[in-house]
């Protein structure tokens, strides 16, 4: 992908029955700018990551945002910040398909 | 803003008469995730970050981006990553309100 140019998030998802789609729009030392496709019912289960700060925006679907002992409804349009080591993942909750663009910074190549 | 919890962004959208509006939803050394509000006529000129890169997400409204030399048409929900140095900006050409989510990494304070 060339950058800059403008980009429609939904062209570029990744579906995949058995396991949460991944693509990669971006991905320098300092930011990764992805989409995570969920398909009914899959899930990524939580996590963290050391050192680095996550950014969710819901693209498209609904669903739930999980947190350490708590699941928060999502829809299209909201946005989430898991500041570094904080547990977050995802759950496709909805009928339909849920998109998730996911920005990590810094990048996972980073120093 | 306490984080992580389900933020709608246009419901902390800033628009001032003089210029464009910004607010900062997330603020980290390693991220920053902000808002840019645009009145119908206002932009934010060409600029670039030496070290740090840029992503716009058009939240709602309809303009253009800004580059060298060329301007491209963009609309809500469209995406666009300026690496480092690579000059950059916003303008509404539409008759409503823009909102755009711009995510800068490193965040101001690094190193």
């Amino acid at each position: 992908m060339t950058h800059p140019s403008v980009i429609r998030p939904r062209n570029h998802a990744v579906y995949t029955p058995a396991k949460m789609g991944k693509a990669t729009l971006f991905e320098s030392a300092r930011l990764l700018v992805g989409l995570n496709g969920f398909e009914p019912g899959q899930e990524h289960a939580l996590h963290a990551h050391a050192g680095q700060d996550k950014a969710y925006l819901v693209v498209e679907g609904s669903g739930q945002f999980l947190l350490e002992g708590r699941e928060l409804p999502m829809q299209a349009g909201d946005l989430l910040v898991a500041p570094e080591g904080v547990p977050h993942g995802v759950r496709n909750t909805g009928n339909s398909r849920l998109l998730v663009l996911a920005v990590l910074a810094p990048g996972p190549a980073h120093g």
